[in-house]
């Protein structure tokens, strides 16, 4: 694990991480986020119908202003285990509270890994003890914390802000894991983000809503969406429910600060992927609304034939325009332009002369790849983000069995 | 080229096909189908914004009981081309309608290849007349025009129904081409039916949607539609006005068989998949419509996750089970069961206890992969084909540069 959490931590929360022995490679594999009270909590969760325990057992319980816990366990996503593995989510959530002293209902449950197994729970809770014993305030625990949610990850993912509000300093803490273009059984995304930043429960969806469409919706690697999909949001500056709630204004400032951090996280998944020789950035202007610009630069993200093509560092506007036309969003062939890598290839719906082969060499001295597509004269726009197709991508998915 | 037409020849139509120049290869690149008479003509079109000049010119004829021809070229899709792309589209229109006789107006043209350059059209026109000396009712000449449509295919695609209704014989014969997996700019799809059954241009027009609903849109490969797809139907059974239009229940007769011609010789594309090495067949049942089977059908297909488990020979439940419960059709996950290759390996929503080393060897042993998805009670279902993702796709899509 390479990255470091530079930033400074939200004050508030309590972490630790430890083997407890789901994962057969004794990794890290359970994670604990503790508040030292009460906590602010909302939650974004995956609108897929075959959904992991957690799911359901957190979307149940959120949004919330009674929090205490998020524990995560990586290695088993308990999805697919019907009856046994609900009791066993709540299990899990009972084995922490009684360690931290709450309610089972006051502590959210993140899974990741296989599916259709069974949780080891004399094994998790044997460790459970040794675990909230370990809980720590501080940068090497955080780090471990995140470690402990990653799979395949090959890097821990966060990314933090540090800002100023009516003359208070503020933190905001993202750890993520996601297996990009991995993601031997499937590419589970989580993230957990704490702050000390003051707002009421229902505050605090609406702003980590926003911040999910603004970064986690917008990436994608292949576009299959997890049983366990989660992003959950806490905050630990809850005092006095009178008091909560920032000013509308206070709110859109932390929000800016809040899809920033989420971004620059969520922009880990894609470029970790897998073999991936590519961090393809998508931009589209130009459509009626930015939903439109959002399901045209989807499109181009899943296209398996850009997704080559950017492997192949050929700028091939074809495969790129063509994926646009097919999205479902009404447009002018003749008012699309292109440019990749800043360079204009493509305009009133004709190709441009261009050096293609001056334009493969920067695609190929470079990860980062930009597309930039225009579809008309809207005010419409996003920004997407997605990794490349690769024989090592196909290969790691093909040779992992279940 | 391998595969024959078996099949008996429809009646009313002669074949053509030689290589213009319009490929380097120097392959068969333009195909010629004339009626003997006026034929009666429908036709199905990529819904891509960014479509080919073929595709506007045959939709603004189509349906039609007037039309002469089809003319077919391949090695160059005429699309991204702008006004000059017009104008060409109809001066081969035209060279056509020179050389047989008839308005440009009666000659449908059907282009597939690179796009966003010009048609080579001094080349086009001057082979013409040698192409249309060239015409003949045989199964060789039949053969060299199915040849003639294809571009980076491995094999000719053909498939044919002989049949009898109300005690006449009556033929349907269906040429395609698909470049499957591979498909260098895009996966073009192309089909030409023709029959010697009688019926009215609107009777024709609800016979090819149907059938391309229950063929050509139920195969996928990379879920990446192209600028210039199209299924072409010719009937040369007009003769007089009157007459036309057999009766309901032997259109339906008919629609049978042409549904059945359609499929068997839409499978042949994603079979065809360069690196394929497997043709996924994707049964769906038990949803509240057939749309919504499709719709299922669909997301399974076009999963990566899927098509590399598939690649892998691994039995993988979770990734096809999760990749139908984000289809956007609401189901119960415990009514969820599935099978592959025969075998029952997901009930209620949860794993089953099953030999996947024997299960894996089924798959590894057959071409053909059979996965069956049951999600409800309801009466809707459906069948799709996909091929698996292969390294091979990804070489090839890669390394092939604009």
């Amino acid at each position: 694990m390479s990255a470091n959490t530079s930033t400074t931590l939200a004050s508030g929360f309590r972490y630790a991480a430890l083997a407890a022995g789901i994962k057969a490679s004794k990794k890290l594999d359970l994670t604990l986020v503790v508040g030292d009270q009460d906590l602010v909590a909302a939650g974004v969760y995956t609108q897929n119908l075959v959904r992991a325990a957690s799911i359901d057992w957190c979307r149940g319980l959120t949004p919330s202003a009674s929090i205490r816990a998020v524990v995560v366990n990586s290695g088993n996503a308990n999805a697919c285990t019907g009856e046994i593995g609900k009791q066993n989510n709540r299990r899990l959530a009972e084995s922490v509270g009684q360690q931290i002293g709450c309610r089972a209902e006051q502590v959210l449950v993140l899974s990741t890994g296989v599916i259709g197994k069974q949780l080891p729970m004399a094994t998790i809770e044997a460790a459970m003890p040794r675990l909230t014993q370990g809980l720590q305030f501080d940068h090497d625990s955080y780090d471990r914390a995140a470690d402990g949610i990653t799979t395949t990850d090959n890097a821990r993912k966060t990314a933090g802000e540090v800002f100023e509000i009516g003359g208070v300093t503020y933190c905001i803490n993202v750890m993520a894991k996601g297996a990009g273009m991995i993601g031997p059984n499937m590419a589970t995304m989580l993230a957990v983000v704490t702050t000390d930043f003051p707002l009421s429960a229902g505050a605090a969806q609406s702003a980590i809503v926003r911040a999910a469409n603004h970064s986690f919706n917008r990436i994608s690697v292949e576009g299959h969406t997890s049983t366990n999909d989660a992003l959950v949001f806490l905050s630990s500056a809850k005092k006095d429910s009178d008091r909560l709630g920032s000013s509308a204004a206070d709110i859109e400032l932390f929000s800016q600060h809040l899809d920033q951090a989420c971004l620059r996280c969520a922009k880990l998944i894609p470029a970790d992927g897998e073999g991936a020789t590519h961090l393809i950035q998508i931009s589209v202007k130009g459509t009626d609304s930015d939903a439109a610009a959002d399901t045209i630069a989807r499109a181009v993200a899943n296209s398996a034939l850009v997704k080559t093509a950017a492997h192949g560092n050929d700028p091939n506007w074809g495969r790129i325009v063509s994926a646009a036309g097919y999205a479902g969003v009404a447009f002018e062939a003749d008012q699309v332009s292109l440019e990749i890598n800043g360079t204009k290839i493509f305009a009133n719906g004709a190709p441009l002369d261009f050096d293609a082969a001056k334009l493969s060499q920067s695609m190929k001295s470079n990860f980062d790849l930009s597309l930039d597509l225009r579809v008309g004269s809207g005010q419409g726009q996003t920004i997407h983000y997605t990794s490349d197709l690769t024989m090592d991508y196909v290969r790691f998915n093909a040779d992992y069995h279940t």
